[in-house]
């Protein structure tokens, strides 16, 4: 907050009353004594802790980024070192204290959030640019300074953005081994003992050799002709193995390295949780080409320097974007080798073979049915006025639970109802926890981890009246959602390029986003599996890939929509050309047709709109017959009723004994 | 080309009557002897001399940029090494000579005219990465060899693509000023001698005190506190004093660099070319802050060492696309400042002020009259089967140079015909020229220097009856141009974001286009005025930005459509946001509408359509009558009948006398 700011603020704030600001949920630090929440943490004790380490060390400032040594998007406890030293638990920041100072910049998702977690020793800086945090750094340390790191907490790209922003200032940047956070953090929580497991057949189409000799390949194609390739992403070891682990809550990952070679395999991680049936899975009691050498997690340094400086004329693989910086440091100049920006394993996951596509769509199919459950359940009780957002989120984890091969939520859910969904990244706590009710709109945000695949979809609903704002706004975030979904493009265009169809019908109005549009999926993996998705460094999408597409609109204070499936990029028959694709969405839940105005909508959307309803009732019939849910194949079913071509919204409503006629035509004919 | 692919063409030629051979116009070097068509240079003595120069140099290959010490887009003669020692003239291309090898790599707009100029001594490589370049150094290039390039011809950019892609494979990249076409190039054409010239007041809003002040007051706001600006693009140093001269053809520029400190400004050019009235303009007799030191051209390099070695703590500003790396080599470390991408003159000229945006609007007016009368022209004249490429294209220069304040034409007109024109680049020569006709689609891209603005329009018309794939593919073409007109986004989207609008009525049907979208224009200054425009490293749009929008699509020996219209971005009210933006089409030429399916465009396509034509005839009306053009006027008016609602294409044509009429109503009414 800058300094003019927090005057207006004085300025308005000092006739408020006293009881205003006892419930305001956001602190105040322009008062004196400051205002905090109860959502607030005391970060004095380990503020003082850490600058006494900073002092022995020299320092005067120290970046605290929001990763893990695997540059982890979603991560353990025991790394949640920025939650740690701030309070603040959003996905994204990063912090950085000197003596006198304490800053956290994170983006607008989370803007609300800090102002709730934080107490008034840390100012918030309103974005994530690091060229933002080193001129901040600049302003702030003294020529000659030095600014701290851990550098395994570095991608090598934040290292050179930080260099390059800061090369000519004189002040110099330390990579210094040892985290500071950890030395002051006591009960900081340690490594799970539980054995790591691998993937039953089933869900497996390429055994972990058929996957090693297929990346060995791509080694031996390449024209620089690496040696080695590291995997330092988690979800890289966990798929070349397929093994699953639980080290990161919601994310079936362990942690690990990989160094493959020619001939070798040496896979980093805690050895006590290999069991023997895992270490005969991997052929771990040899050294050749197909055995799996298991090392401690915590020799990969040392080793990977015996291996660069033992050998003449290596050449080491490394994806930019997801090896720290520690590794990189290691190998010298003339071994390494950097490819574009990811790893081979990393752009081969990215395309799921025809076993992973096949038991993706299925865990979608059935992940319908829990979504179903709740939106139902939610449309019956609200109106009795007994249901909360964390009600309604422990109902939906629950229907999760009871489906096939279920192992829990795949994030933590978003049940968010009125001002709580501006908040695009909300889940509600006790504090904040709002009751459901028909005078507002509700967006829930989930997704569940089954052992064939991972799923994420998010619905917006009304069980009152929406005003015409509302409905104009979903309209207009659906259309932004068809017209991505719709669009035919030539094989390996990128998502950035496409993502404006899922702005366009906003901007018109003048309405946006701000957050991105989409995200890769995956098996029984990360609820966020880049690079696949439609931001600036995403890959360029073939066939195969999987992807979230969810615009949205967010009115702070009041209201927030999102609207979220899971698509699989497809190909297209074109009338001229080859090599079309467009997408197939695989999430299996209609949208609240009160929110749809249809006179928004152009014929072709509306056509859209149309059969993706009708592959509803074609999937989800039989299955919730299967599932013996009838109830819910009736809700279905007049969910999906076709809209009629005219511009008015569609409110017919069938009576329940068509309805039922109807769900058993569905239950014989497919 | 691949040995695979050479040893099909073998295999699909020997039988191939030896007549076709003799009139084929590309080259064929895999018949024995090889084929080469009259356009083909004969490259073997310049070859054989800089191979003399790069063994004594110690070289086992040479890089051979396109481009002059300013990284120039078109360039002057005495800078066309690539042509002189290829043969190959487009605007885009890199050589690399070894000793038993020469290749040149050009993009796809280049292909067919690479394979018309080059001879056998040359391979094609058919794209332009520097990573595939050094792929294929490194297969070429035995370990321990010395690979050398000229400082003044690569980007730092440039220099660290290669680097990056060389480092780990033990080559070395060598700086080696002293360019070695230069040494072998006897007859390379001298510096023009020509005086430069100021721009006269009635086209300026800023004087160059005025600019200087301005961009001082930006260096003097930047957190890395720079000492020094240094301008190397060449537009830089005309826009910043307006000035222009005439040393690259089609461009009014100048050799020039600018060294601006808060106190003193260096302008280094040939001072033999500045008139006394110049040196008076430039106030160019005193040392002060506002006084213009006139430095020759030649001690750029040693006057920016004396700048960075002689006084402590200084800082130069550079933007790195720009800046050759001769001069970035030059400056030290801890005084180098790098900015993202573009110097603050680039980012500040993009945006016109309201002179330079009422005067550039003005030239177009104008410069459309010249394209109108082309096209009148071309309609009465090709049915009688005179006309050819080469006489189009000087009538429409003609036609321009008539106009106020004309300049000449802005590049080489494109004026193609039938299968000419699927080469996106192609401008007629004596060889390849062809006869206008009733059975072909003819294209024509054409542009005017006006002291005022400079412009850029592409139509494609069919003088007799259209197959039913270039009506659909106009069509479509026509859609993907009023597409992105129309669309509404808030200021600062990039254009790379949106610019797939111009493209998804054609990918819908298979069909797509191998060329950028668009690029801005200035005031009287390069007909590519980057960094404005569609492509990656664009920066993003604001208000008062000038730009071309240009979807095409080109069916190999066949035909090529392309429609290019300049256009503004302005302000749009959206109904619930602010700072929303838009395109304003300033291009006042219609289009064939005989090649226009309407039934292909939706209600809003429809709309746009004909307020632009509206909008046309609005503004062209008075212009046509001021310069006494009725015929032109009665064509105009003809060509821009509103588009009936319906589906059917519109083939009203009203009597003459209508028109007459309805000429003389847009004299007085508006």
């Amino acid at each position: 907050m800058n300094s003019l700011l927090a005057l207006l603020l004085v300025a308005l704030t000092v006739n408020v009353n006293a009881v205003d600001l006892l419930e305001a949920t956001e602190r105040n630090c322009s008062l004196s004594p400051p205002y905090l929440p109860s959502t607030a943490v005391n970060s004095s004790l380990q503020l003082q802790e850490l600058r006494e380490q900073m002092l022995s060390s020299n320092l005067l400032a120290y970046i605290i980024p929001g990763t893990d040594a695997h540059l982890s998007e979603y991560i353990s406890p025991r790394d949640a070192r920025l939650a740690f030293m701030t309070g603040f638990t959003g996905s994204a920041g990063t912090a950085v204290v000197t003596p006198g100072k304490a800053v956290l910049w994170t983006d607008s998702r989370y803007w609300v959030q800090a102002e709730r977690q934080l107490d008034c020793n840390w100012d918030l800086q309103k974005d994530v640019y690091i060229s933002s945090i080193a001129e901040w750094l600049i302003s702030e340390v003294p020529q000659g300074g030095q600014i701290g790191f851990d550098p395994f907490l570095f991608s090598l790209k934040t290292q050179e953005d930080y260099k390059m922003s800061l090369e000519s200032s004189n002040r110099s940047l330390m990579s210094m081994p040892g985290n500071l956070v950890d030395r002051v953090w006591k009960d900081r929580p340690a490594i799970s003992p539980e054995s790591l497991i691998r993937l039953p057949d089933r869900v497996i189409q390429r055994s972990w050799q058929a996957k090693v000799k297929e990346i060995r390949n791509q080694m031996k194609d390449n024209p620089y002709k690496p040696t080695a390739l590291l995997l330092s992403a988690l979800d890289e070891t966990a798929w070349l193995f397929n093994m699953r682990g639980n080290d990161i809550p919601y994310n079936p990952f362990f942690y690990s390295y990989t160094l493959l070679t020619m001939d070798e395999i040496w896979l980093f991680l805690h050895k006590e949780r290999v069991t023997e049936e895992l270490e005969v899975y991997l052929n771990a009691s040899c050294t050749g080409p197909f055995c799996v050498q298991l090392k401690s997690y915590d020799v990969i340094l040392d080793d990977l320097k015996e291996y660069v400086n033992s050998r003449p004329g290596i050449k080491v693989w490394i994806g930019v974007e997801y090896t720290n910086y520690a590794l990189y440091e290691v190998i010298k100049t003339e071994d390494k080798f950097t490819t574009s920006s990811y790893s081979p394993v990393m752009i081969t996951k990215a395309v799921k073979d025809d076993t992973e596509q096949r038991i993706l769509r299925d865990a979608h199919l059935r992940d319908a049915v829990a979504v179903i459950q709740l939106l139902m359940w939610l449309e019956k009780v609200v109106p009795e006025g007994k249901e909360t957002e964390l009600s309604a989120s422990a109902y939906v984890n629950h229907c999760r639970s009871k489906q096939n091969d279920n192992k829990g939520p795949s994030f933590e859910t978003i049940s968010a109802s009125g001002p709580n969904a501006a908040l695009a990244h909300y889940s509600p706590t006790a504090e904040t926890n709002r009751k459901l009710t028909v005078d507002e709109m509700y967006l829930v945000d989930s997704g569940g981890q089954y052992l064939d695949g991972t799923t994420d979809i998010t619905r917006t609903v009304h069980w009152g009246t929406p005003t015409a704002l509302q409905k104009e706004a979903f309209t207009r975030v659906l259309i932004g959602n068809i017209e991505i979904s719709r669009t035919v493009f030539p094989s390996g265009t990128r998502g950035v390029n496409m993502e404006m169809l899922g702005r366009r019908a906003l901007w018109e109005v003048g309405l946006n986003y701000g957050h991105g549009t989409g995200h890769g999926v995956g098996n029984y993996f990360g609820v966020h599996e880049w690079p696949v998705g439609f931001q600036g460094n995403n890959i360029p999408f073939r066939e195969g890939m999987f992807t979230s597409i969810e615009p949205g609109y967010y009115k702070e204070s009041d209201f927030g929509i999102r609207i979220e499936d899971i698509a699989v990029v497809v190909p297209f028959q074109t009338k001229y050309g080859h090599n079309y694709l467009t997408f197939d969405t695989v999430s299996m839940v209609p949208y609240d047709r009160k929110l749809i105005d249809t006179s928004l909508l152009s014929p072709a959307q509306l056509q859209w709109l149309n059969k993706y309803y009708e592959t509803i009732r074609k999937l989800m019939g039989p299955e919730l017959d299967r599932q013996g849910l009838n109830e819910e194949k009736i809700w279905m079913l007049k969910h999906t009723e076709p809209f009629a071509d005219s511009g008015s919204s569609s409110s017919v409503s069938p009576s329940s004994l068509t309805l039922a006629i109807l769900a058993m035509l569905y239950s014989f004919a497919l």
